[in-house]
């Protein structure tokens, strides 16, 4: 078991939809600091955000209410856009490097990776609210999220490449019209397997899902050369891609 | 196998001695951007350091050119300090959330984790110059490398907690006198164990060197809780910690 995953089973197994996080918090118990003025919020933030990207802090509910500011100016500004598109090329530039063979797949996570849900997140503090299932579904029920444009750009570039595409995500089966049409208005024309949640399905947590699919398609004759997703619970866990790209996701995290 | 470790075996195996790495440079090619000028610099090399934080770079023998005066800037200023502080704080929580058991260790890296070695790095273009052993083994043997003042902290914790402490490093043999003195210069008074490296040893790489320690420490009815290290090669693989943190160090890579 990686190390990875260990922490995530350390952390407490509470069943886990999309986004819903344990009962605890991490951070910022005892932050006190030298610095202790407010203008040292914006380094405490980078600070979070980089041990979250890192796995160092797992397990979050919400961000921490001091960087609600931070996180805005992060997602909205050019960094979040420089990040994502540092990690996609990374994986273009892994991919290029095969023999692409008939069978070889590149999977996806859909929200956050695939489709951008900051239009989402804009409107609820940017990861400060507790994660409200109701509301989230009304805004991928409305069908509209635009792409992630570094993903996009990647996507195509893995489709001419000749790389099968597999979406594999954490919505319910009732989400697939919807979904499907929200695909292709972003950009996204084609693709292998859309994979979403069976209502029969009762994996434990994302983690399982996301693992036990990965098995699915193996046993199909897949080799999963990337996975690329912005939770540590789309990468982790055996079968392992080849290589897994992590996306920038300080907004939630998802057991 | 985790995701982790297996990225690093598909990276090749070269023999690895401190910061020796593979022979490839997957950045900064084609790194083409709508963005351009030179003012841009800064967002681009945050966004490496932050791929290189989160393991979707790895295997880089020295940073891209371009970021020397960004990593120059991130480490000599607070927000490397900020980070090395929160990374920290997680295994401090951690540390005192658990009861404390007469064999509990908590293993650290020395190099960049323990000890600073920015005093060196710094007159070597914060890794953009490839490592050097000869340069470097001078740097050891003067002995005055300070504290990373936040590990240091730490550490003081986590004695008072009573955890025992294992110093596990690459540094040779032959370098324990002068290590000890160190360490003990730099505040570091008391410790279970420092391990270094045997000339016998015949571990082909810093990973399989450190797994190996670590199968010798459970072997003699140590309990590992944490390991505190600024490389992946210190966390990976098994037998692992109940969790592990990963400090951040933009300047070099060690396999
Ligand atoms: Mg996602
Ligand atoms: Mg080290």
């Amino acid at each position: 078991m990686s190390m990875k995953v260990f922490v995530l089973f350390v952390a407490t197994a509470l069943v886990a939809s999309q986004c819903q996080g344990a009962s605890f918090r991490s951070f910022p118990l005892k932050m006190k600091t030298e610095y202790g003025d407010e203008s040292y919020t914006e380094i405490r933030c980078a600070s979070w955000r980089l041990a979250a990207e890192a796995l160092n802090i797992f397990g979050w509910e919400t961000i921490p209410e001091e960087c609600v500011n931070a996180t805005a100016k992060y997602i909205e500004g050019k960094q979040y856009r420089s990040d994502s598109k540092t990690v996609n090329q990374q994986a273009h530039f892994f991919a290029r490097s095969l023999d692409v063979r008939e069978n070889d797949a590149i999977v996806f996570s859909i929200d956050g990776t695939v489709l951008s849900n900051v239009p989402y997140y804009s409107q609820h503090g940017y990861g400060v609210e507790k994660f409200n299932s109701t509301r989230y579904d009304e805004f991928v029920n409305k069908g509209d999220a635009p792409a992630l444009p570094e993903t996009l750009r990647n996507y195509r570039y893995l489709v001419n490449l000749g790389y099968k595409i597999v979406f594999l995500s954490g919505r319910h089966e009732s989400k697939r019209a919807v979904t499907e049409a929200n695909l292709k208005a972003a950009g996204y024309h084609t693709w292998e397997k859309l994979i979403l949640k069976d209502p029969s399905n009762n994996s434990p947590n994302a983690l399982e899902y996301k693992k036990a699919e990965r098995a699915k398609l193996v046993q199909q004759g897949y080799r999963i050369v990337a996975v690329i997703g912005d939770q540590w619970t789309d990468l982790l866990g055996k079968p392992e891609a080849l290589r897994s790209f992590k996306l920038p996701n300080p907004m939630y995290y998802i057991y």
